[in-house]
């Protein structure tokens, strides 16, 4: 208390002596934002609670319910908060049913029977095995190509492997996770097609070890559905190099189930802009996560994110001139609803979103940011964003083409700027749909920074558009 | 395997084709530097031997000696080393002794006595309390100044109790540990200065939590030696608010000495210029770390980004035309003897070290590199940093002015460049000089970016000199 009261003094000594230019007054706001979040930050004790006291956040679930009425009440009570309410949307319901099973049998070469259970995980959406489980072949590809050029003579009856790795060479593991994970949404469907009894994935992740990482899958509107499970990447490699040596099969038990749809809430708070109120920033992440872990990089981190904005603002006592709406959005993870059902809403009530900023890559120290926005609009954006070089540079964060977020994504058609928060990426997979997303594996600095980077973001769109 | 040999024939196919620019090249080959570090570096394996099997490689001490033996046997036997050698030098020999004691003693409202015991580490070089130890009132200040202001009468007979905490507002970590480090370093000595029996110091983190962090302190030449411990800032914290109720006096019992001086080595691995062997580009990291923890992060992940450079540049099988050289000093932490005397032999051979590359910030995700030089030459050096940019840019990596190394600090009067890595350092200050700095706490992914950076440097330094 006391250094903020020698700073306000030391605040009014300089502006009395100087004038301040409006880029000055921006730094200085933008500093302030920084020493707020960084030494008084809650966003590190809403993501405690989030993560550890409520629990991984699958849609539909109680937690996710419990996780929507503590957000909202958190919201609520921020002073600079004018409206805060939640927003009605349909979302799937799966459930991942018992501990599921996989486990490898073959023969050696004494014709012995061996059996290894695998550290397996169901994928979300997935049906179960049915209670006697499914026993087929195994057959390893590295590719949905792979699997196409195997065609239904080696397929039919099988059990399909799908072991591509994540390619450890690219330096931007988003990339990488997007090159690999084809097998995960899509594998299941496409080993179907041929007549496959269910799939086994690679986790989703540069790292070897013995965690399995679950993840949405899908199924294609005109395929009988089959049961669908990622096994770890060191049980990956060991059955990789179990499969030159000899014929493998695999059981797979589990019972996962689609349920019937139900409702479920977005979580909004917004703060009226004073000059121009139809002008909406959006700021947000999801609200759901995986049922393993905690949901605590993917998203809780990206939740508290978005609250740290709000009560950044309000600390600082800001008077925004734009709109500036948090919104948690439900089920980015399998289904979408959520986002769905805010651009729906949105769109309905004639409003504009000049921006909207996702946080959805975890809880790490900040690069930049990297956006995206409908054709017709897009190039004279990008010839402006040099303006916020200047101030984005000190804290070394870009802003640069490139980026967005699924939640985010239904708005584009409103031709604002969609924006995806960028921190650094290198241990994401690490955690990404783990039981190890947990609030342990989160740095608060980390964290708070993220918060703080967004904030300003935000509020340098406010004062001076895009 | 298979990988690797399309690569092969893709760029023989490619090369065949077209013709190559210099820059295509250039960048070429940075990119097989980072594919091989990523998928194939061994940085990490000898980076757990040296924390979790060998473990702290306290100066003068027995892990340091198998510190010295591990790294030179590890580097002598890649094909590429020219010459590897063990280079002599004097360094102090200091002991912590049995674990230190530091009790809290205060009476309550009842007039009962209260004492309790606080997470400490004495700090390097520091004398005992002798066998009965210290006992005396505590002073809380807030750094030097205020000490002095405090001045003999209200010090003599006390404990002094540094607590200025590491400003959380600082961006940078490395200048907020640089404004409170003094605390540590030249504490004692200020207070014995005004007849203080002992003193105790915040550690010299941002983290609110348990654990004590140790660190060199200095005794200047004129003044009586007392014993210099740390606490923990929970601890500090705890201590603090304590102190604005009642009197405390606190108990330090340590039997830490500084023993007489003893021979340990650097570990120098050198591939010989083809071109300017006589133009050095150094790469290192010092061996040496404190006793508690694995000194995985302070620096074995310095020592093993150096080795990799080595190795990367052996698997390439680049020949380099300036003379690469690979040193792992000893005694950065309490002495910087390794240093001296490796820029005294340097000097007396007549060698001009072109830039030399000290990794000392630990092995998180790479930012760039920070770089000075002797007045003379920084300015002409300055101008020219620019031609990084293209190579450098597109991994995100700077080169700019504000850095160097404790260990390469003697070569500055060669007048060549002397260039710190920086990698992320939010998370450095949890670990550093911990018993939490082990491997477990090192990224692995994160570690190989580290080594694949510098040896992008090297290279680039190497190809087309400053």
């Amino acid at each position: 208390m006391i250094r903020a009261r020698y700073l306000i003094l030391f605040t009014f000594v300089i502006c009395s002596t100087f004038s301040w230019s409006q880029e000055d007054k921006t730094a200085f706001f933008i500093k302030d934002i920084y020493n707020y979040t960084l030494e008084n930050g809650q966003c590190d004790q809403w993501l405690s609670y989030l993560s550890d006291t409520i629990g991984g956040r699958l849609t539909g679930s109680k937690n996710a319910t419990k996780a929507v009425d503590y957000t909202f009440s958190e919201l609520e009570k921020i002073p600079i908060v004018d409206r805060a309410w939640q927003q009605a949307c349909m979302v799937p319901k799966w459930e991942r049913g018992d501990k599921e099973i996989v486990k490898v049998e073959y023969k050696n070469k004494d014709n012995q029977l061996f059996t290894e259970e695998l550290a397996s995980l169901a994928l979300g959406n997935t049906i179960g095995s049915g209670p006697n489980g499914v026993r087929g072949q195994i057959v390893e590809v590295f590719g949905l190509d792979t699997l196409d050029k195997l065609g239904r003579e080696n397929i039919e009856g099988k059990i399909v492997f799908y072991n591509r790795p994540m390619n450890p060479q690219r330096i931007n593991t988003g990339h990488a996770y997007g090159e690999a994970v084809d097998q995960r949404v899509h594998g299941a469907s496409r080993a179907s097609k041929y007549g496959a009894k269910g799939s086994l994935i690679r986790s989703v992740t540069t790292l070897n070890d013995d965690l399995p990482h679950t993840g949405v899958q899908t199924y294609a509107a005109d395929i009988k559905p089959i049961p669908s499970l990622a096994i770890s990447t060191n049980d990956a490699n060991k059955l990789s190099a179990l499969l030159k040596e000899t014929t493998v099969s695999a059981f797979i038990k589990n019972n996962s189930q689609m349920k019937d749809s139900v409702i479920s809430h977005n979580v909004i708070a917004e703060i009226k802009g004073s000059e121009f109120p139809d002008e909406i920033i959006l700021v947000g992440g999801h609200l759901d996560s995986w049922d393993v872990g905690g949901g605590a990089h993917d998203d809780g981190a990206g939740c508290v994110h978005a609250m740290q904005v709000i009560a950044t603002l309000n600390a600082l006592r800001y008077k925004p001139k734009r709109t500036i709406r948090c919104v948690l959005f439900m089920n980015e993870e399998n289904g979408l609803g959520g986002g769905k059902a805010y651009a729906k809403a949105s769109n309905a009530n004639g409003e504009f979103h000049l921006a909207a900023i996702e946080s959805d890559s975890g809880g790490f120290t900040p690069r930049g940011f990297a956006c995206s926005a409908h054709p017709d609009v897009f190039k004279p954006f990008l010839s402006n964003l040099q303006k916020f070089d200047e101030f984005l540079d000190p804290y070394d964060l870009y802003l640069k083409a490139g980026g967005g977020g699924a939640d985010i994504g239904p708005l584009k058609s409103q031709k604002g700027l969609l924006i995806g928060f960028k921190p650094d990426g290198q241990r994401y997979f690490d955690f990404h749909h783990t039981s190890a997303d947990v609030f342990e594996n989160v740095n608060v600095r980390e964290l708070r920074l993220g918060a703080a980077a967004i904030t300003s973001l935000i509020y340098l769109i406010d004062q001076n558009g895009l």
